[in-house]
């Protein structure tokens, strides 16, 4: 399989992958969620060249996943904003971003440390079911085919 | 910054994805957490060249995610399970998963229903607050330095 083929696997993860799979592209969200907005600003944090980053905004833009909103009439100046779409993808950014801080802070510990506004606690991303509202482990967890799907996916059962 | 360089950053994004940025690594744990452990399964499954497959599966046991565990004596023959550090993966996996789920799917639906055993309801994923667990949105978050790093890392405040 080619990477260019991914966006039309019957696989969800393969898809967002075709989107966020580049290498520079979760950075780049990972600013937009710090309230990063200007290709400058951008530019400055990740250090990567004009030529990339303007690519990788424009898949954005092209995904829906940021939108370019103008912040000066004359000359047109934008800025590029998180959509709501763009907003929905906070849970897997803070959940790799948790990992990380739990796996990889080395003896430093975390560099930055998330507060949530509702309790004023430092806290961290816990994923729950969104039925019965358990804490969601991979074991208890199993897959069967959507309706369009029956049949065509799995192997098993 | 030179993508080498990523995994020293003091960003916990950026030190996760120096192991799993690369192309191929998030669909092989994709494949571990749907239960394939071995080379020839992966191979099949990702269609990609045994020489990348090796790579990669390599680099993750390095990262101590997966494990090699012999499943046969004579000749020797091991598979690939995830550890509990690759299992704490889950959560940021299921959240991408669901948003491909929800965003990408177009009209034949999501490819995979996620079943929780414990409700037995089709279910996804909710990213909820460690301590007060109310649902995280990216709006109710706020960051600030971790101990080590106070007034090296943000410009504000």
């Amino acid at each position: 399989m080619r990477w260019e083929e991914l966006s039309e696997q019957p696989c969800s993860l393969a898809r967002v992958l075709a989107i966020l799979g580049d290498r520079w592209t979760l950075l780049v969200l990972r600013d937009c969620f710090l309230g990063v907005r200007r290709f400058d600003d951008f530019e400055r944090s990740l250090g990567v060249t004009r030529h990339v980053l303007a690519d990788r905004l424009k898949r954005l833009v092209e995904a829906e996943i940021l939108a370019k909103v103008p912040y000066q009439e004359r000359p047109l100046r934008e800025e590029y904003r998180l959509t709501e779409k763009g907003m929905e993808l906070y849970p897997a950014i803070l959940s790799l971003v948790n990992w990380g801080d739990r796996h990889l802070a080395g003896v430093e510990g975390p560099p930055l440390e998330h507060v949530h506004k509702h309790c004023g606690q430092h806290m961290h991303g816990v994923l729950v079911c969104s039925e019965c509202g358990e804490p969601l482990h991979a074991r208890d967890v199993t897959v069967r085919e959507g309706l369009f799907w029956k049949g065509r996916l799995l192997r098993r059962g």
